[in-house]
């Protein structure tokens, strides 16, 4: 027996003036979702906790049956995973931005102009050579992985996440220094080692032949590197050895990559999935079908429909739905022809007139063998909560999938 | 933006055979109430948990989003801050009833015959020239509260919350001493202090004038105190701090008043707002609609629905709901021109044909902006359970309507 999780980030959402008080999921027209939920068992879900807006890294955590409370590394090692860097046990991460200051050191950009793929590749190529000298035995990788994001990751004995963001998502300040967040010798050690390599980095990108052409052409130069979000590999049973199950994820975006490799994982690589609204979506629902041969489970993630509630664009936001649902038509068609499972929500919501990350929580259908279908109609946060779930925890959802597999083992006797 | 919270006490009920097997809020055609629930989002909501039958106490703290099993300092320090002491970190506070024992010691009447404000007033004064001399540091302040009820706070260094109540809420007994409830010194200074205490308010009370004239007309006399629930200052962040709002309560019964002060709620002071059947209630609604336009969150508390609960009597809490629906219309109307939240609710169920605190779930309703409005048509405990809120938890409220105001912080990235 098979489950298929479809997660859609951001996909709760609000009444909408635009969309005469419906919300997105209601004015859409998306028979496929729809057949989801009036062939199966429908409800609401706090992804982390009522009223509690969730990120997207602590919710996946949470969707995937981990306690993000007990268990939240940080942003950093999930981003280090999505950008394929082998990440190893005591090593920290960072996001990192590629920035422009002006010559009294003041950020004018966190996005260096927006600089470009190449160009930022080239100066993470010329930075890969920084050897960390000021502390001993502590390595930097430094990867690329798009427009003006990067990731460093420290390597080497004794480091610790718990140094500051040097990203505080301002301009118009200071770079401020790297800081010690407690006062361990490990957090000490990771903010001189993360201080040294920011100022080799500064050296190098000041006077580097890209900058120099930028400068020329009336670009912001990309002349400092904004480091935030350290993180560690969570201690965790990995997903598969806890229900003994194979887990494949197919997704487009960084972070949702790592955070399911974090956890255990395998990551089905999708040519064009881009983690944006021009992903290659049919190439992912393909390879979720092709993935069903060999996995129990699998975790299918798409970005468009947070992209475009970020964007406050509710209207586009039901364009998107409205794609989903058709690209999903053949996988639902599989899924159902051979009797497996298929559950499909959001990872929060985020309504589109506010544009950000909210606490309501998000809809949640559940088709396959035996679910106690309800009378629900439609795919959606209001008719969703009439549904014989009724409402439950993020927390919760992978071991109620897991039931329906029959791999929960008994409690007591 | 803002947010109204209306908590009607003990509003919550059961189907009534008086009422033709319909609840209180069934019966009662209370427009008002209904309009809140059609233009909002409705549920039921476990205040403690399902099935535990809370306190008001406790109930208040979780609907203010505090955990009551990790942070309930006991009663006493609610009464007093109700009262108006201005509580110290380290005082002890009890609720005291003045009562009547006979020649021989027994307790015959709890309320000393419900002895009149006036009178116990006069008392009261009589009480505070006492001085603790048996053990160092402590000193006694006693405060007149309403008819037979007053506050005792014991302040000084070493104090504790672990003594027994000396009201067992028994008549026909001997009053019994006060112990300590666990082997600490504070614990054992605090029972002294209050042996002391009680012993040099029986003598005073023995011979008192006002005593005397009762015993004359063949009233009970007040002769003695009944100390009861310890208690001292929670040790919490104030809702202001937590939410970063400006918070103002508005409650006619001390206990309210104390819990809402205890958390850091401003209180608005309302004449005529008694706690009771008749009290100043469109006084309440008006000081709510006024602190409208400084506060973020308004709480509304309003005693009569559990005062005839208590009363056993069906008949008049549909009269109370009815009354009260009327009286909250220019504030509902005020918070729907506005664009504001209102969220109405009870903090427990008191089933009018039990007269007691029950652990069924309490209707709830929210109406405000963005809110996932439902297809529920009436404000009750049986059309609730069926709209888009579904079931939630006392605790979860506060964070629920924060996240409608845009104030909880997100959980990750």
């Amino acid at each position: 027996m098979r489950v298929v999780l479809v997660v859609c980030d951001g996909l709760g959402d609000r009444p909408t003036k635009t969309l005469n008080g419906l919300t997105p999921l209601q004015a859409a027209k998306a028979e496929t979702l729809d057949r989801i939920a009036v062939n199966g068992e429908c409800g609401i879900m706090d992804v982390i906790a009522p009223g509690q807006p969730p990120g997207s890294d602590t919710a996946h955590l949470a969707i995937f049956g981990y306690d993000p409370f007990k268990c939240y590394p940080g942003r950093g090692a999930f981003e280090a995973l999505g950008v394929g860097i082998d990440l190893e046990p005591g090593d920290v991460a960072f996001r990192c931005n590629f920035a422009t200051i002006n010559e009294e050191g003041i950020i004018v950009d966190r996005r260096a102009g927006r600089i470009s793929s190449e160009q930022a590749r080239v100066l993470a190529e010329a930075l890969r050579k920084i050897k960390i000298e000021g502390v001993k035995g502590v390595q930097a990788i430094f990867h690329h992985s798009s427009e003006h994001r990067g990731v460093l990751v420290l390597r080497g004995e004794k480091l610790s996440r718990m140094v500051s963001d040097v990203d505080a998502h301002k301009t118009g300040i200071k770079v401020p220094k790297p800081k010690p967040l407690d006062d361990s010798l490990e957090a000490e050690r990771t903010a001189n080692a993360l201080e040294e390599f920011l100022e080799k980095a500064r050296k190098i990108l000041k006077d580097h032949p890209v900058n120099r052409e930028r400068i020329e052409k009336g670009l912001k130069p990309a002349n400092i590197l904004l480091p935030r979000g350290a993180g560690t590999l969570p201690d965790i049973e990995p997903i598969s050895k806890i229900w003994r199950i194979k887990a494949a994820a197919i997704a487009g975006g960084g972070l949702y990559k790592g955070v399911a490799r974090a956890v255990g994982f395998d990551l089905i690589q999708v040519p064009g999935a881009t983690g944006t609204v021009n992903t290659n979506l049919r190439g992912k629902v393909e390879a979720a079908m092709e993935a069903l041969k060999n996995y129990d489970l699998i975790f299918l993630h798409i970005k468009a429909t947070d992209s475009v509630s970020h964007d406050k664009n509710p209207r586009k936001k039901v364009e998107v739905i409205e794609w989903i649902s058709r690209e999903l038509t053949p996988l639902v068609d599989e899924v159902f022809d051979r009797g497996y499972y298929i559950a499909i929500t959001g990872d929060h919501t985020t309504p589109s007139e506010v544009g950000d990350h909210r606490g309501d929580p998000v809809p949640i259908a559940i088709a396959g063998p035996g679910v106690r279908r309800d009378d629900v109609k439609a795919f959606d946060e209001i008719s969703c909560a009439r549904g014989s779930l009724c409402r439950i925890r993020g927390m919760d959802l992978m071991k109620i999938l897991m039931n329906y597999l029959g791999r929960v083992p008994l409690f007591g006797e």
